[in-house]
């Protein structure tokens, strides 16, 4: 592959990845003004991951968790967001939105040049079998942003989905718990008010 | 300060972050659908990072440059983005926009926790002074990423404010070839049909 050509195939990737801005998630921003997108949603998350590091279990590498929430949404360019409490909290990992999201990350990071392709592809992996220390922090921050989101605006997806404090427990909590213990904690405590 | 007064402004930081997804840029998204926000600007700068580091200077540390790529747009939560092509390129770095984004660095980033305050606060000054290579290439990132998008969407910025190919060079490009040079020689080369 020559230079221009890797260039091109960097840019085609790049350049695919500025849809990820118009896919919108079921979160609006804090002060719920409009839906959020996933292109921002993985930019606060990383943010999340710069600040929070501290929350982190020994051993997390957090330069690595930020590379990953850079690209863990992208599959979303050809499958959306699935709302972690649509259909009773069912459609998030159903097998039909796992073999989608495995389609598009074939053809998404294929965009890339062959090594870059690999090595996007098995960061993404990484992410989705959630069984590194690394992974498992990532995706708690990646549960943690929404709660934020909607204790900032009143509710939010909790309201529209009529979530109750077991189910922000067994689909959030423990997801948040795995990664971030104290965190879950915390965040639990500023939950209650809107739960009572 | 305790582990949860630690925890309380993380989030203060945290939250008041959102609202860079309401600063609206110049520039619009790839497809023209609408105009860009600087969240998932710094979202796809980020990713620009990842995915075009062998461009980088040797000695350029990657992960520093996600880094400061994620917090460098945080001062326009206070101060709006200024268009790098606007009022004849002279807005941009005026000393009216400096001590302005001075003040936004101090407010937004002594949110933080002391210790992340500084930290955050001497990494933004790092990538706003430009003296390093890390920032170097992060600024060249900065300036290649609306080119790309003017490209897809049919010109842009460029129509907006009139741009000739020499205003391109002497604002862009040499930023662009200050920290990349062979991606300023590829990026200009896609130009050229627009600017004939």
């Amino acid at each position: 592959m020559t230079q221009d050509a890797r260039l091109t195939a960097q840019f085609a990737f790049l350049n695919e990845a500025d849809r990820l801005k118009s896919v919108l998630r079921a979160t609006t921003l804090c002060d719920g003004s409009r839906r959020e997108n996933s292109g921002e949603h993985s930019w606060h998350l990383a943010l999340y991951a710069m600040v929070l590091a501290d929350q982190s279990a020994p051993g997390v590498n957090i330069d690595r968790v930020i590379r990953m929430l850079l690209i863990h949404d992208l599959v979303e360019i050809d499958v959306g967001d699935v709302p972690i409490h649509s259909e009773n909290g069912q459609a998030h990992a159903s097998e039909a939105t796992v073999k989608a999201e495995q389609a598009a990350a074939a053809r998404i990071f294929g965009l890339l040049p062959p090594d870059q392709a690999a090595s996007f592809r098995a960061l993404w992996d990484e992410f989705e079998a959630a069984g590194t220390p690394d992974a498992i922090f990532a995706k708690s921050l990646d549960r943690v942003q929404p709660v934020m989101a909607n204790l900032q605006s009143g509710g939010g997806t909790w309201i529209t989905y009529n979530v109750t404090a077991d189910q922000l427990e067994t689909r959030v909590g423990s997801k948040i718990a795995r990664g971030a213990p104290r965190l879950w904690d915390w965040v639990k405590a500023q939950t209650t008010a809107f739960f009572r």
